[in-house]
């Protein structure tokens, strides 16, 4: 199924108007980048890079949306014909996914034509903006949670497809787990879950529910121990189940105190290695203030797939170069008011003294040639890599490996980060953005 | 493509151990509700049942969804079989699309066997949950914004494919376009946009930009004039295009005060039917301060499609009655703390006097029969409709049609509101949810 028409119609009306006076084939530079960082966060997370390869593939214009261009006069014949073989044909560089990103950060660098690269705007920024959001939550998750595995069950609170973006996302950026099937069908990510309320409510008994489960599932599942009184539920989950009964959720009260109590009771009762999980609203502050409550694992719906308050990332799209009149390169950038930003081409490290990001050193080039590491922080690390090269997808970002790979390198920048990154209040971004000149 | 995986697999997980002990053919109600309306809004809109339709008609298991099942011991060889054959048989009743909704409304009923109605839970709250979150917010927005068109241009704030329903579910509530194009091809939705900064900064001048605009697509064209200066934006656009220019657009700085001085350019300049539109980071509050100012139209992103400050809507899927051992029906609910709800079949009014709504008359009965309307209130309502019978799907709320009917319908039931469901302040919600004893 084609993906060129999950894009703004501007896009396609600045195509046909380019074409019309020959803009379109001038060489272009458009730079994806974000003029801070949502909510006060110490740092963003960038996520979405592989599943925009997935969806380049499809990127292009088939009978059926040449017809509704047609028919809705959107587009003229030129434009048409241009697009009945439009192939994206430039180069996209930037940051891999599951790498931390600051205010200025060139995490997506899309050269070619104007018209080549103008009509992934769209596309480039829904991908990135919303599985950015996310992941920036749950990798804030991630460290409050600690050691303790972190499960994603947010589905049911986002539409149907970004629910397994929002999981992928989440995957990459720390969690273990998540409870959507298509989540673990495509992108591999271990699923999970048991049971609802209602399958306690459809039995009889408490009791004729729970012997049902652990006769499906096992004695290691875990019980749903809250649909009538918590006390009562955990103590028939272990005299039907047994003391070796896997785990018991709670996803209902004041948890601290709740999980403290059936600790107890479990205790007592003998079932020293059954696990507790809760999920009953958690967000990262939730969850950093159980850190001292006997829970062994934490669920979260809501506030993961909603970017726990910030459900998009303010990522924009921009020309940042191209070629004049005279052949010669252009930096560009709008000027007006409040929204001004930096023009030229990038190139970006992350610098490092021993070991500990000190700073995002961007270098930023007047010209198109490429440019080289800063001298002054000889530990820097580069931060762009080569996704697509003359129209040539890397296919090593995408799928279930690139997923993988994707968490690990989160996992791994994650520790270069200074300690008051880790704090979860509003601040500013643990470390500056500095723009220097490119080094020819 | 099959939808039966946008799940969570615990509905599977459930599904199995029903067919195992039996339970998984008992006649069951499920009940789509939300206990509140978030961020103190008055009223909420339900949107999404049209799209949910069309992804019933997708969902059964496939050869690989099977495969994925049995190679990940998800469930069992007979829960495999069953799945094999699955096609949702039982009905779905609830309140139309565009319709209000209130704390407690039961906005679907899903009846069938257990197993029938179990497996639809994750894929129905996620597609109520964020088209209902958008609606709600779009129609206070559409309420603020009077007589003056708004378009949705919110895409690249949302995850690809919910930036299409989003688009569709702020139609429903009442803006009049979208930009993105697959709304427009999928659900005959309007679409519009000309031009982003990326095309002035392409051109060596504003006024290359302007010319090579107003050749391509008309003197009727809006040109965005931010990109520099304001003022001489305008003085270009109007020089270029004539004083029959049909719009400028303004997508930065302080609106009210630069709305009123483009006005005043533009009429000094004899441009008296050049539109202005507004599009910086819109909301429901920011246009209604704009009601006073010379704007003619307003584009809002991120706002709508993140339901301004509230990206999902709290909706539940609850099993509410269920047929017991001796075949009596047994009205359900989970009891423990929280989160308790009301179980039992119900049929829904809106209450109304002399037009005007008064209560959410909500009829709860005990057994499985059909309720009839309360008699205190002669003018009611009903509120709920047929969607699907005996698993075949009523194909008047799908598609364009449908959605221009959730259009209509929203309009002209947002007119019972009473004055007060129409401010934007946080409060209770405009009508009380009254429940009443069934009349059999």
């Amino acid at each position: 199924m084609s993906t060129a028409f999950l894009t703004d119609r501007y896009e396609l009306t600045m195509l046909a108007a380019s074409l019309a006076d020959g803009t379109a084939h001038r060489p272009s530079v458009f730079e994806l980048f974000s003029r801070r960082l949502s909510g006060g966060r110490r740092f963003g997370v960038v996520a979405g890079t592989g599943r925009l390869m997935t969806l380049l593939r499809e990127f292009h214009f088939g009978d059926d949306e040449l017809r509704y261009l047609r028919d809705n006069g959107i587009v003229d014949a030129d434009a048409l014909r241009y697009l009945e073989k439009y192939r994206f044909t430039g180069s996209i560089r930037g940051y891999r996914e599951g790498e931390l990103y600051f205010p200025g950060s060139p995490i997506l660098t899309v050269e070619g034509t104007f018209a080549d690269a103008v009509v992934l705007e769209t596309l480039a920024l829904s991908v990135l903006n919303h599985d950015s959001a996310v992941a920036t939550a749950a990798s804030r998750m991630s460290i409050a949670a600690g050691e303790r595995p972190l499960a994603e069950m947010g589905s049911r609170r986002a539409a149907e497809r970004s629910a397994v973006a929002a999981a992928r996302a989440a995957y990459i950026a720390g969690f273990s787990a998540t409870s959507n099937l298509e989540a673990g069908r495509e992108w591999g990510i271990p699923t999970m879950g048991t049971a609802a309320h209602s399958w306690t409510l459809l039995h009889d008994s408490e009791e004729d529910a729970f012997r049902a489960q652990v006769a499906s599932l096992g004695t290691d599942t875990t019980l749903l121990v809250d649909t009538y009184d918590i006390g009562v539920g955990v103590e028939t989950a272990v005299r039907v189940a047994g003391t070796e009964l896997g785990g018991v959720r709670i996803d209902s009260g004041d948890l601290p105190i709740v999980a403290a109590e059936v600790r107890a009771q479990l205790d007592e009762l003998g079932a020293l290695n059954t696990r507790i999980t809760v999920t009953s609203d958690l967000d990262e502050y939730a969850i950093a203030a159980l850190a001292a409550s006997p829970v062994d694992s934490y669920g979260v719906g809501t506030s993961v797939v909603t970017g726990s308050g910030y459900p998009t990332a303010s990522m924009v799209y921009k020309l940042v170069a191209r070629q004049g009149a005279d052949g010669g390169w252009v930096s560009v950038a709008k000027a007006s008011s409040d929204k001004a930003s930096t023009g030229g081409r990038k190139a970006a490290f992350r610098s490092l003294e021993d070991g500990v990001a000190v700073a995002e050193t961007v270098a930023v080039s007047d010209g198109f040639e490429a440019v080289d590491v800063p001298s002054e922080h000889p530990g820097s690390r580069p931060l762009q890599v080569t996704f697509v090269e003359a129209g040539e997808i890397d296919t090593a970002h995408e799928g279930v490996t690139g997923t993988a790979a994707a968490r690990a390198h989160h996992l791994r920048v994650r520790e270069e980060l200074p300690v008051r990154a880790l704090a979860l209040s509003k601040s500013d971004p643990a470390i500056p953005t500095v723009f220097v000149d490119a080094v020819a």
